[in-house]
């Protein structure tokens, strides 16, 4: 039986069973890995005309068309992916002028902070003890591991410095503001926030608090009101609006490639309405339908509300975005390579 | 054919077609009528000891056993429920006093106060034509129809108003606050905001800006930039876990009933880990565990983070909150009500 | 930790093991308490206008208006269900003349024959320790719990009885013969078979040989074919398409009520073809559509195969059978009882 | 908008639409395309340690292992695969040594023939109108278009004719007899069946007569009834099941690859237990867990029945079998190639 599986067994210590455990650290992926590697698995599946497949299929259509087009795109993500190698390509993507925005939520912050700062998440089971995951200070993330050490006091503690140096300029913050300023001090390369910042892409996180990088905006204005001579830091969610509004109003053509559901994928809906709509847009979820959920509502929910157009190339794909986003950008950017090849 | 079902019929007018969608208003459900005309389905299905059935019989277990413990219970749930018949008896759960805290996200705002208002939300079809939807005004939100009128300029000019009249009083205020200033406001017996603020019962939305409510927030701001005269409202998401805080450190048991996933969800086991984690925790969801979603995530991951205790006693049960909710409710409460009968 | 949800605690038998285990044996439910304490529930469930609700809401008029119609009902299930106590249900609702046929697996005469033999099953949980349970002798079919001793043996002996019985009359059989001969000799009233048998409703079981039945048979075979003097029973699987087929020319109106996907549902939708399809057809499932499954099929799919009628009243209702057919049958049963109260 | 998603087009005929639509016939995949174009895919995504990647890879590992032992490995599908390209690589798999036996459905017959006699199946979508495919005699299965002339009639005239072969030699025929017999008169190097026939890997479906191919043995006998002279052909399913348990009884190693649920996942189990169980076992379904359903059930659950053994390497993977198992197969076969690399 495999660590953990069952109870804590006897006479395992601690440093015994962190070592069973944390053995295979996961890696983040390259854009170029995926499309040579994964390049041709689109097409395979999609000759034998199966089922999902469909869906994934359309999706690297209206990616590519939308591409082609040089249609804004908006990428919406939930922070799990980023506790995934799939950050690499989401950066890679970034970097290489794909993206004309990211919407996400605030453990996006901790995750691309704690692993840029070399905290290292393993390859783990859904199904191991969480009881003595937490004896052992190990936190799951579905089947990722999260050693404690990677995690919390790596965020809080660049958090706390982060607001120590911002605080000498102003007072008050946006959230974009704070993903740039994040993503300039921090140097992997396979940062989100750093490719971000690099290519003056902002990071929209409407619910930014919701996050150890947010719990450390407020416990570093709690020291600062015990200690004399410190000022708090202000957070503004509002001023974040305008410019995301200004993207939506100036975009001739916007698109977008919402992975999950959440804050994330309904901010990148909501705001696309004020303009008609997206010209262009693929999710991925595994949630269903019959619930009524934000996550579960297919693309063509939104044509109704009018934050997708009726005239728009739209696809709703069902599934796990692990499995399936590599696949789809594989496919979508080996064809748009094969458009203008490198010289 | 029902109407819309397939592309706009020829000849049908607008009106027509309006008429013939929205014929049946939703309604909301109290708890006594809960309690009475369901309280006993739980039993019946327990009997005969299927499936899910038995996650829903221990959450009902939980629930019940946190309550008679006086265990302050945090309540999250996403909007989509508020756009339905579940938002009365959310309303009387709070008033009833069964609540500690809620948290929920920006469009909780924007349904209840549209339908504190007097907008109608009708009773629909998942399958309904979105094109056609959206060219007669009629929003879907699953099989919820939200006429159009019924929803976004009601939401505007109530938060205009309002906060016409908080810039009066201060600049800056938290989404709580505002909860409290909206819900004072409302008329309407069966509003979750008038609920919380006659009782007392904090709201906490740290993703509030992602909604209509919040928007029209920025839309306030951005007029009383051109029109002189008028100051700019701030929105301090800081302060507000400072509140939630409070609650947390002083709870000396403390229950999670986590309706859906998102960021409502997150923020309720985040806040939990503060004190060592929920005393109960129940959550209904309809999202598989297998994407890593923090939606689909299990009470049990959340022992590995320290948001649940390992001791704790929880449960998350699969399926639809719209049918689960009312039978789970109605039994603890009725086991509940048994234990002090009314005199 | 509850016992058998880690690894097997040092020190506890067997027989402990068992006796904390198998505390809770689920019971059959009947008709009338179903009707009486359920009856209410989907009509309060209706009012709030919630999301897959409005599915169920549908199947129940659709149920109601075929049974009104007097509209021969065809009645499908996979054997997990007849490991519940919704057995009990499903007799009375044959027993009250309401079923005019059934289609089911080779698995609903091993759990019937059990349970009507006396053996219990009991309440248990998805999670126990499988090889804990393995080692106790007691079988884990979703969260119910089966005692060895409460199933193979049972089926095995009462089979070959009925067998040695049966050779006498003849050498060939079908699984509706064989059906009704297996219900003649149980005296359980909650018993399908029995019920069946009583009431004259065929029960067809195409896949009948994959079963503790079935095998059964093969081993009665084996043993014939090793003792002199004994015969060898033979099955005719084709003879019931020519009995199903008549019910299916025959009828002048022909419903379906799909529980559960696989074999069963998929003869039910074949053979409805042969006559045009079905005219009212529900369907429980809990799949999903996107692989393309028999089972997570919408019955929409089956009106391009001619197998639902194109006029056919239908809806497919997702979620578990063991939580919304008692609701969805007290809901029917009580109005149509509305029609003609007993006098 | 594209012909069918809505109501029949005016003046459009039923050719026009039929051309729209059957524009794409899917293909069948072969092994070798698989291995080499989608070889690496698995090892790109395993890296990312992403959520349910861990499952697939697990699955690779299991298949890998049962095939380095030589163990004999049952293959299970329900017939919706090989409506798909998935067929091919199935044939391939059986041609290559891989499989030593198939269990599956009677629609696995139907599908089977149909396209090695020339039937064209085409890539559709979910989400066509089924009324318009029915008035132009298409078939939809799940996102599979199958014209009505690719199909029943082709089914029964090769089967009315093979039977009419079959009973010169004898009067009765298990379904595994009637498969090699249908193998032997099939050309197609992508079929199933003759792959199994060519390599004598014994086909098993115990739900054969759920099927075109089984109702034409029914229409058969009928035409043998009323016309002299013609003799009924007799199906015997309970010979099988001695063929199926003596390579049951003979295997010294035995795995399990079942693709989806039903009868066919169900018949590998149910008699690997009477050798003690499967030593390696691969699901993968679409199919939750919390209904109790077979199809959903985890290999996990048939330790407790001794279908798979205590100490067995077993995985269920979540998802859809068109986009998994190439992926799957791809992963194993490669290594298992790199093994013995052909001189």
């Amino acid at each position: 039986m495999k660590p953990g599986a069952g109870v804590l067994p006897m006479g395992s210590g601690r440093e015994e069973l962190r070592k069973a455990l944390l053995q295979t650290p996961l890696q983040d992926l390259t854009l170029d890995e995926v499309v040579e590697r994964v390049g041709e698995t689109l097409r395979v599946l999609e000759k034998a005309g199966g089922f999902s497949v469909r869906y994934l299929s359309r999706a690297a259509e209206i990616l590519l068309e939308a591409l082609r087009s040089k249609c804004w795109l908006l990428l919406s993500f939930p922070a799990n992916i980023i506790a995934t190698g799939l950050r690499g390509l989401l950066a890679d993507l970034i970097r290489g002028g794909y993206v004309k925005a990211v919407v996400t939520t605030g453990g996006t912050f901790d995750h691309d902070i704690a692993r840029s700062l070399g905290g290292l998440y393993y390859v783990g089971d859904f199904e191991l003890d969480d009881v003595m995951l937490h004896e052992i200070g190990v936190h799951r993330l579905g089947n990722v591991l999260v050693p404690s050490e990677s995690y919390g006091s790596l965020v809080e503690s660049f958090t706390h410095r982060l607001l120590e140096e911002l605080i000498q300029v102003k007072e008050t913050w946006s959230p974009s503001e704070l993903a740039v300023e994040a993503g300039k001090r921090l140097t992997d390369r396979h940062s989100v926030l750093k490719a971000c910042a690099e290519s003056g892409t902002p990071v929209f996180a409407p619910g930014i608090v919701d996050s150890a990088f947010g719990t450390a905006v407020f416990t570093y204005n709690e020291s600062a009101r015990v200690s004399s001579g410190k000022r708090k830091v202000r957070l503004d969610v509002v001023e974040d609006m305008e410019r995301l509004a200004s993207i939506v109003y100036e975009a001739e053509c916007l698109a977008g490639l919402m992975l999950g559901g959440g804050i994330s994928k309904h901010h990148v809906i909501w705001w696309a309405q004020f303009r008609g709509g997206l010209d262009y847009a693929v999710a991925i979820t595994s949630a269903p339908e019959w619930d009524g959920s934000l996550s579960g509502a297919r693309t063509r929910e939104a044509i109704s509300w009018g934050k997708v157009k009726p005239s728009a190339r739209h696809v709703t794909v069902p599934g796990d975005v692990t499995v399936l986003l590599p696949i789809l950008v594989a496919g979508a950017i080996r064809k748009l390579r094969e458009d203008s090849p490198p010289t």
